[in-house]
């Protein structure tokens, strides 16, 4: 099967799908995008995750590139040419291609790129023993709630994360605040026994899997509180786990050096992990 | 004459010229770049441009994509091919192409783009009248030093600027305190008659020009100070300009509705221009 991607009207495949140049996603970070789960051969909440998009690049002033109905056919055609039962869609729009200025071109048409590829996610192991996460100092800029491409902070944290043999960074504000991983939404159990994640701000990304999961735990009749938590209650914390498009829920059972409660995934964890594969795959 | 593009080894029409869809700098605004003025068909501070260029790589941790001269051939060509006497030579480098994955990929080879296009560094009436900035809060990542492609931000504020009917944003701290402009650096003529401008920090970018006219400012024997200075001092500053590749030597004449001095270009502001110019034509 040769793979094949979505690029700016056309289906071609994978291996030499281009953009211009001047592309502004290309020499500004100048574009948004979404990364969409596919369990069973559907796309999970992709009412949400178009939703989001609309919100981003409202937010930085760029068109939606086509219509609710069209963009949905051009995803649904990626899982289809892509034989994806289990795996994810990444949709990208941008600004489109101008010659280089940093101002907004006038008449231009936003650029969309969409890929799929099959992928479990998390591996057995990960959701068994669960992940450590690293903390990082948060350097990115203030508005992290607009899904940008302009991701290199997310990056050097990751790349930190990886090289500490961690599955995550947690970043961290100047105030020891958490305010979120990488690429997931970091959440505990507290003291108490709430389930606690902050609430959406400019500071994090309001991640579908955080709105989901929030969803099907007040469902459930689960204690859930929305407020920020310090990296220091996190590490006291009864769990620990974060959650993102392409892995779900996934339990963490370190922070830097500091195992949380026992170092085995938490019984309210695998809870959440159930309630939410039971809404994704039904 | 075609315009002529230099991407990945090959030499190609600037309309054709084409990058991955993968292409790291695309998805992760994973990359840096570094802009050279041409004046007289001779490429200006070449050699400060490289060093910049080679220290934004390394703290990156992406390996130069290849030996200086033969980085230099490649700018020399797409001056001649371009037949740029005055104008600019654009350079990228990224991380290169790899499945989309935070972290590093390995054994990936660091992608390269150059454009080049003839331009006058401004026009007339912009050196004569002066031009008026806004100011806007830096909401930027804390690693402006770098020269990354992570431009959204600058793009965000260029763009509030141009709508306001200013040349340039001048980004303001929590404090009050002038960073940058979203492409160029700020200065004043201070009210002791000292020519002020940011000490290098990771909150601005080492401009290559600002480093330039500090250099012929002091050999010059005129008063230089490195430090930091507030909006409110800026606005009643004696004069005020700002620097950049593209543009050299502009002179501020208003910050938002602030007229500085009497509005005309100040006398040291012309005199930093002129022995700019006569060191780049040189």
């Amino acid at each position: 099967m040769t793979r094949v991607a979505y690029v700016n009207g056309r289906y071609v495949p994978h291996h030499s799908a281009q953009v211009h140049i001047e592309d502004r996603s290309m020499q500004f970070a100048d574009g948004v995008y979404e990364v969409v789960a596919v369990l069973n051969g559907k796309l999970v909440d992709r009412e949400w995750h178009h939703e989001r998009l609309e919100r981003s690049l409202g937010e930085l002033g760029i068109a939606m590139p086509m219509s609710r109905a069209a963009l949905d056919a051009v995803v649904d055609e990626m899982v289809r040419r892509n034989l994806v039962d289990e795996g994810i869609v990444y949709l990208q729009v941008g600004r489109g291609v101008a010659p280089r200025e940093h101002t907004f071109p006038v008449h231009v048409r936003p650029s969309v790129v969409a890929t799929a590829r099959s992928a479990r996610p998390a591996s057995a192991s990960t959701l068994i023993e669960g992940v450590r996460v690293v903390s990082t100092h948060d350097q990115r800029w203030e508005r992290c709630d607009v899904k940008s491409v302009a991701l290199l902070p997310n990056v050097l944290a990751k790349q930190a994360a990886a090289e500490a043999g961690a599955f995550e960074a947690w970043q961290v504000d100047a105030d020891s605040i958490v305010t979120e991983g990488t690429h997931s939404n970091a959440w505990i159990v507290d003291q108490a026994g709430a389930i606690v994640t902050r609430p959406e701000s400019n500071a994090i990304l309001s991640g579908i899997t955080r709105r989901r999961l929030l969803a099907v735990a007040r469902n459930a009749g689960l204690p859930v509180v929305e407020r920020a938590f310090s990296l220091d209650e996190a590490k006291a914390a009864r769990e620990a786990f974060l959650t993102s498009t392409s892995s779900f829920v996934v339990p963490v059972v370190q922070i830097d050096d500091n195992v949380i409660a026992n170092g085995r995934p938490g019984s309210v964890t695998e809870r959440l992990l159930a309630l939410y594969l039971a809404f994704a795959s039904s």
